[in-house]
């Protein structure tokens, strides 16, 4: 059995302990004589795993009581749906900031519910290449709320300030780089995650919203797609995933182990210089376009000389055993998508691999 | 390490095949260097094991081309909307037989659509002991859709006979029975089933849906709530939930090689036979409240002469290594859910333990 070196956008690679643990404890849970996937949700065992999670989240986020923690389904692309439906009418505006193709796949479910104002847009012959300065963002008057993307998987793009996006509660769609680095809780009134990026497998979605932004959510929505089911029933109300939620809990813990966010700040930090370096550093053969203060330390994207050395690249890549380095479907290139379980280790390997790559490629 | 025999009513048992093959994967899934949970659903690996799951479950239940598989997120309770919303409108009706908690359950969600026909109703004095004869049910003159609920985990009640529903499009929530048995596939247009007690962990829920119903869809639903999306992306829009898609593709699997639903319902006839008859053969220390022709195979419910003794009875069964057995908190008394995964030696094992009881406590 040889692990390889996993570069995949997400779901992505996870802590080589998480899966070690999940495998030992397979056949028989906390002495259950059960599989975590075969014990009940309403038992003690799954019951304190579950809020344990929830605890360790806000404790990694620094979140305190006037925040609840729900475990959704259906991924991000669901939230762009849930969002609106819980907190936008006809007669109301929510503010959007435009950075990507989620965003713009958030921006499309509001609209059926509302009006949505684009606060700022930074696409630009159908890429995005840079976050908005402050100064660009031009928020409405009275929004329902503001929308932003942290990080943005298929242009290679991360907010590397945070804005002032004023006074109505600001909602982020932190998917690509939860976790991966502290971040000013006390800007937020919602963030959500889909958890197969930093936080674990997909199959759970995870939203902390403040309590007093929940209390302004539309009444008599569908059950299952109203925020209050999940706050006021612990996110218990019907089967939750529980397998994912099990290695969500294991990822918790180990981001924990590490040291927290300021630790994993440091590794993410000098995994991204050192990738961005051996980038910048090759003359021009391999391209960054991305600009400078807005490069995504989640997915690093570059280019090569020639779409034909990229496709080389990619198959180079696999039998040296790093895997996931193709770009996009939508914007070609290649694409090392660095969550907090790659090492720096990985990063140095690839790096090494990269130089190899371009003298026997000139 | 020592398995408990798990009656557990859901999440439920799983065959001890399925986690021993998902445990010695776990760190490197068919030679990928990765665990299915960190792969890409975008990949050739995954890809072929989604699809294949997809094709099983059509294989086992007798589904021609004219069937789509879907993998929703969120549960059966999560259907109970979408499915109003997919077909249900204002000016139309939908029909509903009530049959227990969850179809109770269906019904309130569906009322936020449209109008709603009880076509029959089996409750009496807050509880429900039996299923309608087909004579009761009475249709509404043109429904959208006619919806039954086939097993009812908390009140232990099954359909014993296929009703003839007319000629509108039958939905069925298979959720606690689905693969038990054979079934008439030609009789419905939908099936849905939460997959936690015959087909996996939770996380998933696979809807079984024909394309000419498909046909009939609202649209300009959110996205991530229009069964179109998942029909035209075979569940791939968005990030399914990986990880139980793999579980119910190694379930499905272990179905076929046990020899498909002919051979399932054999097992699944003796467990019920052997049960029912410990019970009704107790001189009425263990009384079972269903209707003789109502009774699950799936949901085995009884009570014993005192509140006290279901208690001892709970209690003294775990420490003999038979976990889940207390009746749902709306019902009391004892129920065993002996799902496929459970095997006539549990049974067997579980009625020694209740002779024994039964001796020891008169």
């Amino acid at each position: 059995m040889k692990r390889v070196i996993n570069f995949n956008a997400g779901p992505a690679a996870l802590p080589l302990e998480v899966l070690e643990k999940a495998q030992s404890e397979m056949l028989d849970w906390r002495g259950t004589g059960m599989s975590v996937m075969e014990v009940s949700h309403r038992g003690k065992e799954y019951d304190e795993m579950h809020h344990h999670a929830m605890q360790s989240f806000k404790e990694i986020a620094g979140m305190d009581d006037s925040w609840k923690i729900l475990f959704c389904t259906g991924g991000a692309s669901t939230q762009f749906a849930m969002l609106p439906m819980n907190f936008l009418t006809k007669d109301k505006t929510a503010d959007y900031i435009s950075t990507g193709h989620w965003s713009k796949a958030a921006i499309k479910e509001a609209k059926r519910f509302g009006n949505v104002h684009i606060a700022a847009d930074t696409e630009s012959n159908g890429v995005f290449t840079r976050i908005p300065e402050q100064n660009e963002i031009k928020l409405s008057s009275n929004p329902v709320y503001v929308h932003m993307t942290s990080n943005n998987t298929i242009f290679g793009t991360q907010w590397q300030y945070w804005p002032n996006l004023g006074t109505a509660p600001v909602v982020c769609d932190m998917s690509s780089d939860i976790f991966s680095r502290p971040f000013p809780v006390e800007k937020f009134s919602m963030i959500y995650a889909g958890a197969q990026k930093n936080l674990g497998p997909s199959g759970v979605t995870v939203v902390a919203i403040k309590e007093d932004f929940l209390e302004k959510v539309a009444t008599d929505l569908p059950t299952m797609l109203a925020y209050k089911t999940y706050a006021e029933n612990d996110s218990l109300y019907n089967t939750p995933p529980c397998f994912s939620i099990y290695i969500l809990d294991l990822t918790l813990d180990w981001i924990k182990n590490v040291g927290g966010l300021t630790a994993i700040e440091k590794i993410n930090k000098e995994k991204q210089e050192i990738l961005y370096k051996a980038i910048d550093n090759s003359n021009g053969y391999y391209r960054c376009p991305v600009e400078k203060n807005s490069r995504s330390w989640m997915n690093v994207v570059f280019r090569l000389p020639t779409e034909e050395l990229e496709e080389k690249f990619v198959k180079e890549a696999k039998n040296a055993g790093i895997i996931g380095v193709k770009g996009h479907r939508s914007v070609g290139g290649i694409r090392f998508s660095i969550y907090n379980a790659s090492t720096v280790k990985h990063v140095k390997d690839a790096v090494a691999f990269m130089d190899d790559f371009k003298i026997k490629n000139k």
